[in-house]
């Protein structure tokens, strides 16, 4: 497994050295892997919060250290928990800052257990006041194992509520008390798609590709079941109904509750795919009758770069939302919302908005028929021509030219068929635009669009001399111009050109002139100039609409 | 490439749905994927933002809309730019809502460029006064194709830059000419060290595992150089030479400036992967004499599941950062320092901490030389068993109990050459505390402490009656049953016996009375207790420490 560090050896301390200078107010204790807050004034006579665990779970818990969550947090190595002498030099710290007393808060597993545990002895040997939560927010297992159920990212979420206490003044025994409550009410269950890698390490279990791991710990413990990957809605559901079974021990009970929801990113999880799981948590619990009163989705409490997501959820009560909701500065805290999720609008009226004049809101005039005839002739070129512009196309571009065209065409016929032709030309640009807007899409579908756009507002039933054609064309090429489309500018001064020459009985018009035009946007401009010896297939689908107009304007002289 | 998603078509909408609904004060406009401001009434007699894209680069753009950022964004398919008429829709919504004027903010793609101006030019047909800045940071190519330097994580800061004039109440002309300014002081290159893929489709390009690409887009497109992956600092080194390098077109200049740094994960970087990057892109600035102003790191602007990284640079004077600083609401933007980072000091001394008393704070005592003794024999046993321990723990754990137990052993050892015995049993105690925690480490090191540590403040000189001990032995195995250890706790209960025997002058132990002892901590917790036909190592260990103690105690009467 390769990754961007510098050695196995200083990756931990290069990230936390990345965390601390990034964020204001962070500091580093020298010689320990022990961010701290560098306003430790700001603890006076306040209860201190230490937390901390193997790193590879970042932002956890160095992200979370700020007024109103943790004062400080100790890493060990990459899921290694951390040295109790450092741990000990965290609460000597935030001890000799002031602080009444300090919570160690600390993940279930043996090995953090132990060294908070020791360092918390050896505080108190020094005469510090010193107690310890122990987060085992795991909902994996049925029937958990003697060391009991792991903590995962429901430890987050302590932070926050003990945090927020902690910021209020609320002493050393009310906080234990409170957080011992609430992690009864807490949850978690994770699933992955895939293995996560120690440093210097092969993955940290097999899991074919399409597979998922049901319950897996946060440095890839097995879980209790795999399967092939299912929708997220089915995984989201499977999850939920695991954490609220009552046949399970470590289950959460949960009725018609109100809840905070925490979808955590476990590591390389597309933020589009949490996006998903997070709309999934959400319909699911509210189909069950539950209030979704917060929502927090990102990464939180990850496992390294394991492509997979947990879901916390913590039964909340008055208190624990306005501990949530509590300012903290602690970076890895998102904004979020204060109001609950359930029950609140989210959808707006859109404007209301005719992409095309009714055919009731315009009459015909003496150009309606020839502008029926042009455009006829048009798709009758451009449906012929499809494969020699798809064939054109394939040598530099997506080999689509001439079915776009083709479309366009189509759609036009289509609307001949069911619609009058307006008297005004600008209005039958208009209407030209929104069929191509809508039907041809694409590059060419914009290109076009935009340039009968901006045209269409310089002709008029009473305005089509040849000075208002080519004032609407100067439109239409201008805004192509600012859009970037600048070769196709050169293939609509040629439009511009032979128009002129049509308004003014002068028509000629030379196909292959646009041989030389590059094209300068869309797929086909990355393509190197030297291998486009053909004409552009665009150019030649302009130019060809343009001889079909002047075949019919002349025949109309 | 497996996904945690319903279906290829809903992917996005769904992604849409969950930003929305977990954040306050957004909505999405019925019809169209355009996430927008649900206060719109805010927005009255101030410039609105608009800005948008394809998806599969979340949290951009729906992450960004609140007050002092976006308006509104509008999404297209995966990698695909956004209908015209979605962006209509948002450009009369805001317009309607009484904004003095809309800018587009866009991201330097064809598609979108066209998308975007087309909507423009609809837009001021129905009489909307409308500009669009186009972002184009992309400083991979040293002679960037006709169609420009490709848009990227710059986008990010013009949404926060612009915003924070609009929220000033920046007139849109204003707006305009500052952002076109500073849009010539930014600069991204992007570096994959894996490809992404877009759902339902293969991966977007091959890249051999240890293999980068440098400059590559946000959709995969192709970068400039592909070479083995290096270490991190070499990484940013390359990156921020290309991207400051006068030779190429595409530079960004850069001397003894003020910047702002954007460490962007371009999908699937670990966490820990990005604090290293961080800490590279600063260092690697600061050795230029750059001064780091402000540093941003996180998922701004992602490319799916892409592992990567990209950096942006905003050369900053005072007005790049007030706008920098100011407040927003927008649930992407992230917690922020704002003060310089260079120069901000982030190291604090730790606190003065001896772990062992010096040799010359304490005196021998009557004890001293039994104390000696028992421990010289305790050391030749736990070395002698070192095999027999270590085979025992192949069979429940990872077979290395019998050299931890040695590192122990001899570290005690080396530690009776150098020094005297302190008379204090206590003190002792708590010498030893210091030698297991440092020297034999794990969770057998973590327990031995632990139990030392709590137990030493139990007995002195002058307390070291049976009672004492008892006392101590008893505080030692609280504190361990506090921590979780309670199959240890049963041994200790042992020790608790034999040592209470021994002093009580009956003295017996029974080695494999321990072998119905079941680990209930460690690595060897999570084995099924059917598998444990052996005695457990850390049992037969502690059996044979105390059976050494016995023995020289026995001899000694």
């Amino acid at each position: 497994m390769y990754k961007l560090i510098n050695s196995v050896d200083s990756c931990v301390d290069e990230a936390l050295y990345g965390l601390v200078r990034a964020s204001e107010g962070l500091s580093l204790l020298k010689g320990h892997r022990v961010v701290i807050r560098s306003d430790l004034d700001n603890l006076r006579g306040k209860v201190a919060l230490l937390s901390g665990g193997g790193s590879g779970h970042e932002p956890a818990h160095g992200g979370y250290v700020g007024a109103g969550m943790l004062s400080a947090a100790v890493a060990g190595g990459v899921f290694a928990s951390p040295p109790p002498a450092s741990i000990l030099a965290a609460i000597l710290c935030l001890h000799n800052a002031g602080a009444a007393g300090v919570l160690l808060i600390v993940k279930n597993y043996t090995g953090d257990r132990l060294n908070f545990g020791l360092a918390a002895e050896q505080a108190r040997n020094h005469g510090i006041t010193v107690d310890m939560v122990i987060v085992a927010d795991d909902c994996a297992f049925d029937r958990p194992s003697k060391a009991g159920r792991r903590g995962l990212c429901g430890t987050v979420l302590i932070h926050k509520l003990a945090g927020a206490l902690a910021e209020e003044g609320c002493p050393l025994d009310q906080i234990v008390l409170k957080m011992t409550e609430v992690l009864k009410r807490i949850g978690t269950l994770g699933v992955g798609l895939s293995p996560c890698s120690v440093p210097g390490c092969l993955p940290s279990f097999d899991l074919p590709p399409g597979d998922m791991e049901l319950g897996l710990g946060i440095h890839g413990e097995p879980g209790i079941k795999r399967s092939k990957v299912a929708s997220a809605d089915e995984v989201v559901k499977l999850m939920i109904d695991q954490m609220t079974n009552p046949d399970s021990q470590s289950h959460l009970p949960l009725k018609s509750d109100s809840v905070v929801v925490c979808v955590n990113n476990l590591g390389a999880l597309s933020c589009l795919e949490m996006g998903v799981v997070t709309r999934a948590a959400i319909i699911c619990l509210e189909n069950q009758g539950v209030v979704v009163a917060r929502v927090m989705s990102g990464s939180f409490m990850t496992s390294l770069e394991m492509a997979g997501v947990s879901l916390t959820l913590v039964r909340a009560n008055q208190e624990t939302l306005r501990l949530f909701d509590a300012r903290t500065t602690a970076l890895a805290w998102p904004h979020l919302s204060n109001v609950c999720v359930t029950g609140c609008r989210y959808i707006s009226d859109p404007p209301a908005m005719s992409t095309r004049p009714q055919d009731d809101s315009y009459s015909e005039g003496p150009l309606s028929h020839v502008m029926r005839k042009t455009l006829e002739r048009v798709c009758f070129t451009l449906l012929e021509k499809q494969e020699e512009l798809n064939s054109l196309d394939r040598a530099a571009g997506d080999g689509d030219c001439g079915n776009t065209h083709a479309q366009a065409a189509r759609a036009i016929q289509e609307w001949l068929q069911d619609h009058r032709v307006p008297g005004c030309p600008g209005k039958l640009l208009s209407v030209l635009a929104g069929l191509v807007q809508e039907k041809m899409g694409g590059s060419s579908g914009a290109l076009y669009s935009l340039f009968l756009t901006a045209a269409a507002g310089h002709v008029t039933e009473e305005q089509s001399s040849a000075a208002a054609w080519a004032s609407a064309i100067h439109a239409g090429t201008e805004a192509m111009r600012r859009c970037g489309a600048s070769a196709c500018v050169g293939v609509l001064f040629i439009c511009l050109w032979a128009i002129m020459c049509l308004l003014t009985k002068r028509a000629t018009l030379g196909a292959e002139g646009t041989c030389n035009l590059t094209a300068q946007a869309g797929r086909a401009s990355y393509i190197a100039a030297e291998r486009l010896t053909l004409p552009d297939p665009g150019a030649v689908a302009v130019a060809a609409t343009l001889r079909a107009v002047l075949e019919v304007l002349e025949g109309q002289k």
